[in-house]
């Protein structure tokens, strides 16, 4: 089964598009976890729980445990360890380096840590991605449109008449021999997402910016999903993992992440009622 | 002392423009240090030892720890902490991502690990760097010019009447308010390496792609320098560090980083005679 297959089953067994994102932050967890051996992963742990069953994938971001040095690198394997296996395990990694390099972040993340897929940043072009491209079971998420303002300084760009982020997707899709690359693109930008699914028809978008960053759920899944069994998976973090900080952390993040499945799926049957009569 | 400054009475103080890459490759350390507790410490610390003399900086690739997991990152803190005070510490990460996770690995690897400089890939724009630049006294080097084959993916789409990697260059330059930003530009462009050089007279240069990646010494250093005392430090990783396997190997490393200093002052010296009278 190859990446783009295993997404597709985990999001219709799961019939769900969400993914959790574990942003762990230790200054927003809730303090009377704080005495624990590993905050990190206890707090991991509780929201993996109460939220797995209405997730489709995890997204771990990297930067949050290196700030913590080699514990919270120690937590971080525990956390991927303990996630089970019917989700997708993303490492929310964003590496990317010359070809020899690239090679060790491959390994640092799909074989020394047990993840089934990554984020990557395209500046440096195909070989530096090709050390993860050729993990052909595994998923390569590549930075396409991100949700963030400095988006402006260089994926707006034109190049002739396209910008950077639509010839990184055309790209992207030249690259994608083993069906295993998928897209970045920010729930802020709702018009591009159109037109980069366009450009893409078949490649999974991991889509954040909802929640937090004020990205439209609504205009964003309408144009995400060309189709109802197009793939995408929307991320949520800190609305989802900080919801309450009190002992009901847990069962309140498992209600928000339940919410956002049906939020999802309420809004997919409205845009394509005759198909899931 | 702003970054620059540093960066400068560094590279006069030790009169060297050699930065000693710490691609510590496990699989590539002589075989009898594999026996030692933590190989990839042991190797890094006697490679340091012979070479800091000649080294105005060391780059330690942290692909290479992350790779090993907790154990490696563990390893990682201790050869941060084992650099002498008199060399730049420059974290290899290209890390970058939206503000709140940038901010994230600007602590990871400017106040958890003592590094004084880190690499970053420019790729999200201002507000992603933002993190990073505003520690004022931390030297931010922004990949401009990839030495690999991948830099024509993107790098050198045109823009208008520009290249990416031109427009890159100058929005760096109107970045560097607090003089601590730098640029990342392979040696296997020297021509390119001018036209940076023209946009960006007074950044700090790191330059990789001598050495093992070919690029051509003393093109690279021509153009570098439209002055004798233009701020630039040239990396070398595999060619110091594996130049041998043997018992002598941080010997032998020392005499491959002193005959590379030597050599890029004597190409100076031949370029700017007048000068260094």
């Amino acid at each position: 089964m190859n990446f783009l297959e295993k997404f597709q089953s985990i999001c219709r067994f799961k019939n769900s598009h969400v993914c959790v994102g574990l942003d762990v932050d230790v200054t927003l967890i809730p303090p009377f976890l704080k005495h624990e051996k590993d905050p990190m992963y206890e707090f991991s742990k509780a929201i993996i729980d109460t939220t797995s069953e209405f997730a489709a994938a995890f997204k771990i971001n990297t930067a949050f445990f290196e700030e913590q040095g080699s514990k919270g690198w120690q937590s971080l394997e525990k956390i991927v360890a303990y996630l089970p296996d019917n989700v997708l395990k993303i490492a929310d990694a964003k590496r990317s380096d010359i070809g020899n390099t690239s090679k060790m972040y491959a390994k640092a993340f799909l074989k020394t840590l047990p993840f089934n897929a990554i984020t990557v940043n395209p500046y440096l072009g195909l070989d530096a991605l090709a050390p993860f491209l050729c993990e052909t079971d595994k998923g390569i998420f590549i930075l396409c449109l991100t949700s963030n303002q400095g988006a402006h300084d260089f994926q707006y760009l034109q190049s002739g008449n396209k910008f950077i982020y639509e010839i990184v997707a055309e790209k992207v899709v030249g690259w994608n021999k083993n069906n295993n690359c998928g897209l970045v693109v920010g729930a802020t930008h709702p018009a591009e997402i159109r037109k980069i699914r366009d450009i893409a028809p078949k490649l999974p978008f991991l889509i954040p910016g909802i929640g937090a960053q004020g990205g439209d759920l609504a205009m964003s899944l309408k144009f995400t999903f060309a189709t109802s069994e197009d793939p995408a998976i929307f991320n949520s973090s800190r609305a989802i993992i900080y919801a309450s900080a009190q002992k009901d952390f847990a069962e309140v993040a498992g209600i928000k992440a339940k919410h956002l499945r049906d939020e999802i799926n309420n809004i997919l049957l409205d845009t394509f009622p005759l198909e899931q009569e």
